[in-house]
């Protein structure tokens, strides 16, 4: 982990009833298992989540043009909303691999549906790695008959380790609340680390759940946990050839099935937004090569997509991004990235603060102990950066790592 | 220079007529200037460029909706396209600095004016360096008082040097064609070097000739040569609150004026646009810490847009660019930006070559022989990535540079 410590607060804020160390498998019925197929030297390289009951299943791919092949080999199975299982692959993202990629992904998803004893269509399959390069099958297939053997109630630790390829620590998080006496659990784990825009590195999304819920509904739960989370880390529409978030429910928990209106619904869709947004934030504090976490935050924007569009271009600019690194008290890029940013703005309008710090307001610029103090904050090792931009009542706020020396290394090379 | 061997056809690629270590004072009756003014410490870090005679110019100025004082203060001055001076200071923006900053611009406009015998309406101001800071105006206006009396026909290439930041080299360019029996030349200097999407650091680019063009006519000239060189290297409407882009017809070389249907004007306009790409190169040559040069050119394009979109997605994508840096052969990073453009594609019809070696052909992923000469490519200090979407029949290039360590370096603390 680049930031050494665990500030419990950046990735579990307070509200949600979090479950220490739970993950995907804190939920009742779920069981995880990791593998060492050999596609990665000397570590788990497999994993494969499994619910024991029937499920319902709500799926988002990426919107890359040139999707992987399993991502085409899952689109029309997710469809049909009763996948209760994934298998996942590092080391090789079987992206560009034309026809015989795909078959390559059908048949890990075959044998391994087959040896965990379902039907092929309720069996996902992901793979995160490099591009442009065949997968192993031999290696993926052995894999996919050993999982289900493997499963086990607390294989959620080792599964978010075995999905893990830049990231430098595994990502999980389980929340829980009750309703009408029953206890219900949502319960996630995912990968990904690249932080800088629009070149998002492979995300993968695993949410579980043992509440009672309906595909539609599922979707809802979904769309909406992404928009506050996964699309607050990162740019729709720029994402990699593997991008997917799945969330699955299989009602081990019992009771009336939730949906919206009814009652217990808000407070599920809180807790799959919950643990996805910790999960998000995981992603931020282990970006590529990062250092630091920034929440850069607008308000008093015209509208919702002013207040977002400008907290985007902050938070990609990679002369901010840098900055940040270096802890170099340049609040003027933040001011050219909101001018950029397409929202609606003006100087004389405009307030920035760090932290609690004003370093710019409506045309006064900070003075000399002000920027020893914004220097001072842009050391540590998470900051906020607000801006009002003094045109309306929207807000919004996107997550955001540093651009250092690491970023460069790490991605220079990835693939030697 | 980051790249130490004058590679001429990289700058200056066969076709224009060009001048030997030509620039902004190589047409007739231009003369320019510097002076250190103090601003940075050790050398010159003020510029006057200034015609014997009167002009006419058009000017392009940065769509950032926090634009300098000094681009508030040029506009309406260009716009009446009279001008025939710039004066330039370095290590301040004079940006974010309100109705205070506009009154130091107009007042260093005034002032060198003056001392230059001009009216004020015919000299522009412009700054850059980092924004939020008040102009030093006592140095500023010694500057403006000084310089008129320095100015030289020889001073273009002491001016390109004076109006640099993190360059590292002066950039300056220039070339002649002939109209019946008659010399005409079209010349010009700029600086900029940030080259990491989406935030440019500022360009300035000042384009002087003899030739007599009248103000709609070097508006269009403007444009075109704009579009087929700066906005080749960047992005439209991401720009620095500080970017301008003037060029100036003074008429010294005599003849009848050219315009658009006139003889002689497309050469006068693709001269034009080979300096400005000519300049443009030389920017992307000595981008931030850059240590290649990188074309990255789509053909078979569904539509213009398409092409442009395709050609910026992968010039833009940090990982490419790291993986440039490297030499990693990683060209699923390519793909995986061409998928994100928005650009029509599909795996099926896309083919991909770096220089002379296809690494995807419509499925077919590159063997490992090709791998191995692709790495050797990624290895040369300047190559082309040539995607065909096989869509149709656009086609465009941009230029970029790779992204490292020294890019890092630099933007850590820039202003400290």
């Amino acid at each position: 982990m680049n930031i050494p410590e665990q500030d419990d607060k950046t990735i579990f804020p307070e509200g949600p009833s979090w479950v220490a160390g739970g993950g995907a498998t804190s939920a009742k019925g779920w069981r995880a298992a990791a593998f060492a197929a050999g596609l990665k030297a000397g570590r788990d390289d497999m994993a494969l989540l499994f619910s024991d009951l029937p499920c319902e299943c709500a799926a988002l791919f990426t919107s890359n043009r040139m999707p992987a092949a399993p991502v085409q080999y899952d689109r029309p199975i997710a469809a049909k909303g009763k996948c209760r299982a994934v298998i996942v692959n590092v080391g090789c993202a079987n992206a560009c691999t034309g026809p015989t990629g795909l078959a390559d992904a059908a048949e890990t998803g075959r044998v391994a549906a087959e040896a965990a004893g379902i039907p092929a269509g309720e069996m996902l399959v992901c793979s995160t790695g490099t591009i442009g390069r065949r997968l192993a099958l031999a290696r993926v297939l052995a894999g996919a008959r050993a999982l289900p053997s493997l499963l086990d109630r607390e294989g959620g630790a080792r599964a978010a380790r075995a999905i893990m390829t830049t990231d430098t620590v595994p990502k999980q998080a389980a929340a829980e609340f009750e309703l009408r006496g029953r206890k219900y659990t949502v319960g996630g784990m995912c990968k990904g680390s690249g932080m800088i825009c629009p070149n998002l590195a492979t995300t993968l999304i695993f949410v579980t759940t043992d509440a009672p819920v309906g595909r539609a509904a599922l979707r809802l739960a979904l769309k909406a946990a992404a928009a506050r989370s996964f699309n607050r880390i990162t740019v729709d529409g720029d994402q990699s050839t593997n991008d997917t978030m799945v969330l699955f429910a299989n009602g081990a928990a019992g009771g009336r099935e939730l949906a919206p209106g009814a009652p217990g619904w808000k407070r599920f869709e809180e807790t799959v937004c919950a643990v996805a947004l910790s999960l998000a934030r995981q992603i931020v504090r282990d970006g590529e090569g990062a250092s630091k976490f920034v929440t850069v935050a607008v308000e008093g924007a015209a509208t919702a997509a002013d207040a977002l569009a400008g907290c985007r271009a902050v938070a990609n600019s990679p002369l901010f991004k840098a900055a940040c690194y270096g802890g170099d008290p340049n609040w003027g890029r933040v001011i050219c990235a909101i001018g950029n940013s397409g929202a609606k703005c003006a100087e004389l309008s405009t307030r920035i603060w760090f932290d609690d710090v004003c370093v710019f307001d409506r045309g006064r610029i900070a003075s000399d102990a002000e920027n020893a103090r914004l220097a001072e904050i842009m050391h540590r090792r998470a900051f906020e950066v607000r801006i009002d931009l003094g045109m309306g009542k929207c807000a919004d706020a996107v997550y955001t790592s540093d651009l250092t020396h690491e970023y460069v290394n790490i991605n220079a090379d990835y693939t030697t």
